[in-house]
């Protein structure tokens, strides 16, 4: 006799390692499928999405209504809300997808030994991608998409206040799968809010998961790293930095400084703190804060910032490292560039800096000697964005080392394998 | 008061942790030299283990008395010890990674959006890596001078029966650093055989190490891919095949599956498993497996093959999942390409496998549908192998997914970030 939380757990493992089962085969499938056939799907599922709005909308609508039940913040529901607009936007993400180049099978290089092996490097999908998310529902239908198409089977968890609205999206994917003749496994979403679910497809599915991408916030990405016995590809944070040199331009660093920080608060892109030159502080400070505050951001600064400006509250230690995600600056005084790269290697989370800067030489040493995975000369550090890389539609912006760095798009979602083509040829 | 074991574990921690935060800023300094300095170290290292000969040997025959002592295998004694011969070997390997090209630094690509921003994906180091391996001293040397050329910091764990062996080359690699002005912690060797040391920097050094890389045993590599909490760069075994197609050019195939197999038959691109066609049975079967008993090799067939060869003992399904590493070879009779393609997706590691055949659609089927790291057409699979792919030196062959697959040289052991020039961009 096993007690009923044994009966649980069984149960939960057997779903767990069904789904797995199931996206490991559909993996393989995906494999070979064309890119007509991919994108045969991809549009099908959006058409389902477009169809059956009114549907996700009712869904979604029963998601608000028990957030609002249990309290739920303001910023939160509105995360989690479809409206018309909303489900178009999820539909149009899909159309882009479609428009984006297949990755798979790329050619990535291709070299003759003088053995006459002829070498050639081939983009593959990776295989099972887990995806981990929050209270957005639009990322079931993104992440799906551009794992399809890769070529990658993906299981999905979304956050349980989603629930309904992920199912009714996922549906759709999942018609437009089938309509393409492509199998339904491709894309699977956990189909309980068990929060054990979590932990296992995180710690007990090495044999079905190839790398897992959690998508969220703070708390959620360190549990996943925290847990994961599978690769993960993910984000810690932004805490972006903007430097502007004594060499600066002062109206681009005025400019680019405002659009750092207010174009939109809320992304992992948006500087966090601004870092000025000493040298530059009476002819660049005013004008920058001043445009910063007539943007509605508040201003925290460090001794000097104070002393100069009432309006600076200052800034505690915490502040050097907080991702405000907010209409809140954090403002040091620097000697150089010297002392900007100690800041921001200190505190930075090697996400995205800008550097604002006429002198070549200072530019060349900031580049060289910062290690984030996107730097920028006299641009907004909220180009930080795969579609403004170029590269589609973005699954997130990976602040680790290994696989992928920067933007994770469909090209970041595949591996590759070697193919040697010999006439005879033996090791000697 | 703490125990002795608290006091124990602590000393290890602290030990560990300060190891890690000399890497770290190893790595930092590491990441702006030269290519010339990082030339220089190497070649002052060659020099170093060329001029210590005597002192390695002398160091290695203390390991040798201990493992005798402690009655290790007779292979195990060969891997382990270093002679004349062997030191020069390590000596020369170094020359070999000094030959390479530096990775870091180069441009991977380079593109201009419509905006004018002008973006630069330029390769970095990946930080720091922990190399965990076995009873090979030359790995210390090898894995050391391969890291310190891509850029990276490394901490060192060899097998303690060779700890005498390896300290004494890391003290060579540790003179050539001193000798270029390059920081001694960029090569560190964990200073103790305490066997928690593994389990403590596969655990709980994330803030410090940005991948591990096992060089050993299947036992090993388990190990630390189920132990390890940052990402593993390691491979499994391989259980490579060669499969013959009934449009196979007979006297090919007979010298690629004895090559493939004979030629040595303790590295993992070795092939343990071949694959014949059943319509190619009566033309092939025979030459192919005399040459192959000719070698001495001892056969192992399914039911087919032992009932056409009386050499031929049974294989069992144990057979199939088996890395030989030894003169020994399954054979299994197949249907055709489809069967072929099942056995190996059953059975196969991931790592190598080649066919050997004339019909041009049955090749790209083969390479189409498997998806092993490494895929040959009429070529033996001991090309397997970071030199023979021109890739230089290598720590080893992946056969994962994530970030390397297939040979991992200097190139594998960096990432990359993106450098973005803007004229004063804003996002819209």
């Amino acid at each position: 006799m096993t007690t009923s939380a044994d009966n649980g757990d069984r149960t939960l493992a057997e779903l767990m390692r069904g789904l797995g089962t199931r996206a490991r085969a559909a993996a393989r499938e995906l494999a070979r499928a064309t890119t007509a056939q991919k994108d045969a799907a991809l549009r099908a599922a959006a058409a389902a999405i477009r169809a059956g709005r009114a549907g996700i909308i009712a869904a979604n609508a029963r998601d608000m209504e028990a957030a609002r039940a249990r309290g739920l913040a303001q910023a939160l529901l509105d995360r989690l809300l479809l409206d018309a607009g909303r489900v178009e936007g999820m539909a149009g993400s899909i159309d882009e997808v479609i428009a984006l180049p297949d990755p798979v099978g790329q050619v990535m290089a291709e070299w003759t030994r003088p053995n006459g092996l002829r070498i050639r490097r081939v983009r593959v999908p990776l295989g099972v991608i887990g995806i981990i998310y929050e209270s957005r529902p639009n990322v079931t239908a993104d992440a799906g998409a551009l794992c399809l198409k890769s070529g990658n089977a993906v299981i999905l968890r979304g956050g349980s206040e989603s629930f309904h609205s992920s199912t009714a999206i996922h549906r759709c994917l999942q018609q437009g799968l089938r309509e393409a003749g492509l199998p339904e496994d491709a894309i699977q979403m956990v189909p309980t809010t068990d929060r054990e679910a979590v932990g296992y497809l995180l710690g007990s599915m090495q044999e079905f998961v190839d790398v897992v991408v959690p998508r969220g916030g703070r708390g959620l990405i360190e549990r996943v790293m925290k847990d994961a016995r599978v690769p993960v590809i993910g984000h810690l944070e932004g805490i972006c930095h903007t430097y502007v040199h004594r060499s600066a331009d002062l109206d681009m660093a005025r400019r680019i400084t405002v659009n750092a920080k207010m174009r939109r608060t809320g992304i992992c892109g948006a500087t966090e703190t601004l870092l000025i030159d000493r040298a530059c502080l009476d002819t660049h400070y005013r004008p920058i804060a001043d445009a910063l505050v007539a943007a509605g951001c508040e201003l925290r600064g460090d001794a000097e910032v104070c002393a100069r400006d009432p309006r600076a509250k200052p800034a505690t230690e915490q502040d050097w490292r907080t991702e405000y995600l907010d209409a809140v600056i954090s403002i040091r005084v620097v000697g150089g560039v010297d002392e900007a790269i100690g800041h921001i290697s200190r505190y930075g989370s090697g996400h995205t800096e800008a550097i604002i800067a006429e002198d070549a030489a200072v530019v060349e040493r900031f580049f060289r000697d910062l290690d984030s995975a996107i730097l920028l000369h006299n641009a907004s550090t909220q180009f930080a964005d795969g579609g403004e890389f170029g590269m589609g539609a973005e699954i997130g912006i990976a602040t680790g080392r290994i696989h992928a760095r920067g933007p994770v798009g469909a090209e970041q979602l595949t591996s590759f394998k070697y193919l040697v083509l010999g006439q005879g040829q033996t090791r000697p």
